[in-house]
């Protein structure tokens, strides 16, 4: 995307993509433009310190972070910003994002993480609470949030003729 | 507070007040004026919802949610917003919180709560998300997070100081 | 189903159907008839309330709920009727469903969810709880439920048998 | 209670008492005379048989069972009546009643339990739910359910109004 | 097989076959004769207390019961015999296998289960052990015992062997 | 005890008194005489394998052992012996016992851990088991877990009449 | 402690110190001269980067680091040295460590924490295990190891009997 | 390979090879020779205990060990050497290796085992960890692990590199 990002979102790995992929097209709903990033809590620290403490003076308004296992990416972004950091829980070892979601939600007092749901609701999820913050001082995000909720609405009853419909039929 | 609110901190119970007072005081200690209520998500669920719906209208610029148990609160709230919703789950069952954990922060995609740490950690970095979330778009905010961290730091290298001396002493 | 239901399965998505067919068919066979619906917490709240809020008036004895993650759907059904309201929690997560489980059955006092398993058995088993509600003042109803019990064991007695004989003779 | 009893209380040990002692009140509360009994699956498991098979011809419309570790109680009662057979988990050993929780709700096809909270909360709930089932077909027990709905809300009203004035007034 | 049985296997469902059919093999190879059923103690209580109570009469020395789920068998069958029974928890809910062996293991004061692992190790142990319990006034069934454990010493010795070939083989 | 040892009681520290006095406070009821050992797994192991190889040479006929954390002992002793070993989980750590417990139970094919409940109730059971261990081939042994078993449900039916007279008079 | 130190305990907070005393005891009983220090991966994140960095150039032989929640401490330093890490997971938070541990644990591949068990046994454990480390090239820290071995050998020896004594005088 | 080994990799069963191969590349790229051995804590006991009583005197400067289940083989090696023990647990129960990282990783005081991630990750961590132990007195050894965290970061930031790229190119 060519215009300035106002969303950042990083991953731990790129392995975390397909599980992301829909973080960024909800960005892209909301006509947020982003900036995605692979960087890691131990492996490219410096990159991470980098990335966080340069965000805010970007234009960077929020700041989603994903990873797995012994999460620490989104709280090591955490240390070195001001902005809202969003962690999402990645189900990558086979304690099914457990660990993720404890090693990004626990944080001690002072350093929060705004964690949503592990996996594939909360690559979503991420995406719209970015929006939801932006959305406090942006009166036009607020049209499309609302127009989105709407929008949800009217899918969910569209689904429940639908299946009342589907059921009906395939009853003997 | 007397002045208009910009935090609305809403409690499952009044039972949960002990371990959400030090978000209280965080909000004051960044200048930001809050209302505190006691709502039920299944108790008085239209207070919730009214509660929830005017918000924004109001002025406020994010809600906090504290339950424990069935912790459905916070998402019952965020259903009937565009604001940001921020969830303390509370440790007020056998389970240790985990049960309010996992019913606040597995949200289902499109409705996403801002989920914290379990309990008096959570009920503090509410209060700080919340400054965060506001800070976004308020110069003057920021300015109280960057000082804020400065402070966090100084008090944990005291602290260091400290800790060197006194095991020093104490040792034979 | 033609005749006025008298129980009403709620799902939080239509991609809990498949898990909720065995619902819908123990439902007919006890001879209940029953009315399919897609409703969310989150998405359509408003409509969850008046769905809730009037089935007993429209002749509904039991309300069957089935959600996964932060399973809200039957608490909050729940919230807004005096008839009994089954929840079903859904593995629909990485957690396995514990989520649902959780969310579902450790409610606050005054507002019971009466919980079954996690998803097929307890898809299952809410058709024949509804029966069992029912049957309390339903003579009709006690019948056929004595009458499951009894081909229920006589299936069981049969794979008894069965399986002696299949394991004889494939044993060497 | 002098009445014929429509609610059995059955506890796998006396040491369940305090924390069921909350559902007998409630059950009084809504006027539905009870009778109590301890009874285990494993050291009477003739006697819970006996109580179970008899329950229906005696007037009674529910059963309400707690036990806890490897609760088997609500389960063994539920495979000896048509009658819906409500399971409160007791947290009585190290592991917080997620054993008791997971012996109750886990229920194999065709033999439900109505499970809740485990300990205090379920108690209490365990004897709003049995109100509710037995409230179907019984128009008295539904106003009573009614006022008892309308009575909560008042209550969580008023600490929502307490709260905020206490809070105020304990303000610098 | 055609000698009077000394261990009886029951099973809660005829779909635990394919994990305990292990288990009849290594009784068959310790030369015990089994008998194997299949028994529900919610389905078909009455022949789960009938089997149980006839077992020391007929001459059992040990009974093995499987179930998943809550899961209650090997406890209502522990209810009603003096003799050891042994629990293998079942892995066939989404939960793991968890909800199985809590519901085997943490039985009350006075009714043991002898619980070994959840699923395919478990069905295999609960053999050997049925071995060893038998062993304890048996002879012959001792020396089996000790020829198991070399044999079983030779196995992991030759795979020893055989790995450190293998791995050397396809080193580069 | 100065009869011979029939049932060795290990602990694998002896902060674990406590909760196995019971066992053989049980054993003794049993007329079973014991030792009892402190023996660790990791800071003993050479007497552990002594204790473990020697004890069906010296007329031991079941070996208990109990252990918290990460529980080896009861496994490194059934690596030793051909005799049946119980195994009680003890809650001596954070983890309430689950680490116990699946260190106990979860031992690989061709070892088995007969293994109890944790704690307390796990040490009362250890004792009975082996009792039944014992009574398989042993007619006195049988009597008494017979009449043990009738004691058993006195109780239970003496406490049922207690608690309903109990209850009755604190009534209003 | 004043000879130049060549291990650093670092704590997340100086509330963990009296968990970590004991591991400070035994690193002294070792002759191990020690450093202890304060420092927050996410409050102090440039001293944690500083400490780790320069450890090794001033002689640091093993880094022991102790955290609770979150605990990102421990990888947050591995993300900067070379030197193995140990991490001690620290019982803060309602979920009993598990939280703590899973964050320390489950690192990704290439930075490894050296994990502990949960609270004061890791405590302990962790000084010894940098013992080892340093003894694997350091021929006295060997005698030591093998001088506490001996030792700890002979206190569960002297328990032994001293249990023995004190249940048979405490015998009726 | 030939060199006399400095790391034995030893596991519980011949399947874990799979899942261990990871860990003898990565000890072959840190040019570290090792020998793999398969042993049983609980099949072959004597031989594990020989393995490790012999390690150090043969210039053995690491043990890593994996096992899962009840994994007692780390434990078990620890108690008889000095030198560093390593864990790494194994996935291969229904309980997704909880059960093996339990066991490896609460070790009582004295006896620590290193314990790292479940699976995989930690497979490829026992390796890495073990060339920082031999690090800390082999300056060699610490150029190769420098020269190792540079190429991981080099890795990091060509993936990122590339994530940025494929990202952009799937666009819309």
């Amino acid at each position: 995307m060519s215009a300035a990002p106002r969303v950042i979102v990083v991953m731990g790995s790129d392995s975390d993509l397909p599980t992301m992929r829909t973080c960024l097209d909800v960005l892209t709903k909301f006509g947020l433009p982003w900036e995605v990033r692979v960087c890691s809590a131990h492996r490219t620290p410096e990159e991470a310190v980098k990335l966080s403490r340069e965000a805010r003076g970007r234009g960077i308004q929020a700041i989603i972070a994903a990873a797995g296992g012994a999460a620490h990416l989104a709280g090591v972004l955490a240390a070195h910003t001001t902005l809202p950091v969003i962690g999402v829980p990645i189900n990558s070892t086979p304690l099914n994002g457990v660990d993720a979601l404890y090693a990004t939600v626990q944080m001690p007092p002072g350093i929060p993480v705004a964690t949503v749901a592990i996996g594939e609701f909360g690559a979503y999820n991420a995406a719209v609470l970015a929006a939801q913050i932006i959305g406090v001082a942006d009166e036009d995000m607020q049209s499309r949030l609302s127009e989105f909720k709407r929008d949800m609405e009217a899918k969910v009853r569209q689904k429940d003729v639908q299946l009342q419909e589907k059921v009906k039929s395939s009853a003997p």
